[in-house]
């Protein structure tokens, strides 16, 4: 069910962006650097980074297969990086049925925190 | 200045953004809904969202030539739309030498918030 | 009714904060800073700033009678001040039923915005 | 050092909040709930919650002795809680020279997390 959800993500597809695990609140995701992720400065874009970080969030919150949207991010960026892969790792900390809460670490290949994002969701419909 | 910074943004470009102003603490952004921009649930991607005003917030927070990258951002998303055109407004709210808050809107065409965002830029250099 | 919901708020009296004005939607809050509303650096606490909004927006989204708790607050601070009066203005942005967005500016008496609060707050029920 | 900090923070000790560690970079903070720290629905007031980990926050940021503000807050509200005790545990994740990252954790008498709340430093000199 969370690979049609991803396969549907045409934006994330288009981003380069891969889902490499999934599971119950938990999802990772993963991008390879090219030159289409630049941003104004020849850095990886924060753009991307949060696009990286918001695939993963998706595909946690909707892996049991209920709408779900996001309400809110927070993210920070915390360090700069030479790397050339980055990924993301989304865990749920908290459900309340309606609103779920969700943090994401972003790492780079040496496993240094590059960025953390924060989210809430918000399900459309409750089974 | 901020034409050549805008030119080297690579990923705008891959996203399909337009910076269609730029000024002192402010910009605007542009961009027209195309398949590959869609999220799991077939609406426009919250991740695009974020990468429109994310554009407009390096434009308008570079405009003076000091290379100044986000610390942070806080992204809401009020609404969902229809319209098929989205703009991102920036505005500097203050600037204590070393680091600048923005605020952004996300609108769709009827001018309508779908979006807010608030951003902090750190400059790297001080003139 | 308002009233009634802000007589209950012990914190809110504790820190010396009244409500001047609320209404659909809409709060204002004011606090004359004292001795014991300065932070390690002898200037007004960021908890103060942040307490002065956030009775504001209890206020404004628990107007209708509809139990509205904090989902999330993001609270930027953009000056400091040498003003005796602090003032906090919330509005609602959005309501989608269970989930209200609500931007507030907390200034001196001189006008200025030394500070920017977003919060979303989950209605408990529906009416 | 970090103790002469905090006896200057007078608006801590308004609201009942102790400092009981503080390190390098490491801090926390204790509560015991009182009948002056409700809201208007009677429960723990999330101002309060945000104040309990704004103290850790600046003690874990001014332990070394240079001036450092709050730029920027972002709490998410998780559960409600029972407890009449609370605590706000905070580390530093990241520090630039200029700018330190750091997040807390709220947690209730049975080590459950109640709140999350990220904050930005800005540190006033450089040593």
């Amino acid at each position: 069910m969370i690979q049609e959800f991803i396969l549907r993500d045409t934006f994330a597809r288009h981003c380069g962006i891969e889902l490499i695990e999934a599971g119950e609140g938990f999802a990772k995701t993963k991008v390879s650097l090219a030159d289409h992720h630049l941003n104004g400065l020849s850095m990886p874009h924060g753009g991307l980074i949060f696009v990286l970080a918001d695939v993963a969030f998706a595909a946690a919150a909707n892996y049991r297969g209920i709408p779900t949207v996001a309400l809110n991010v927070n993210i920070s960026y915390l360090k700069s990086t030479e790397s050339k892969t980055l990924y993301a790792e989304v865990r749920e900390l908290n459900d309340n049925g309606r609103v779920g809460s969700y943090h994401a670490k972003i790492t780079d290949e040496t496993g240094q925190i590059i960025a953390i994002f924060e989210g809430l969701g918000y399900r459309k419909s409750i089974k």
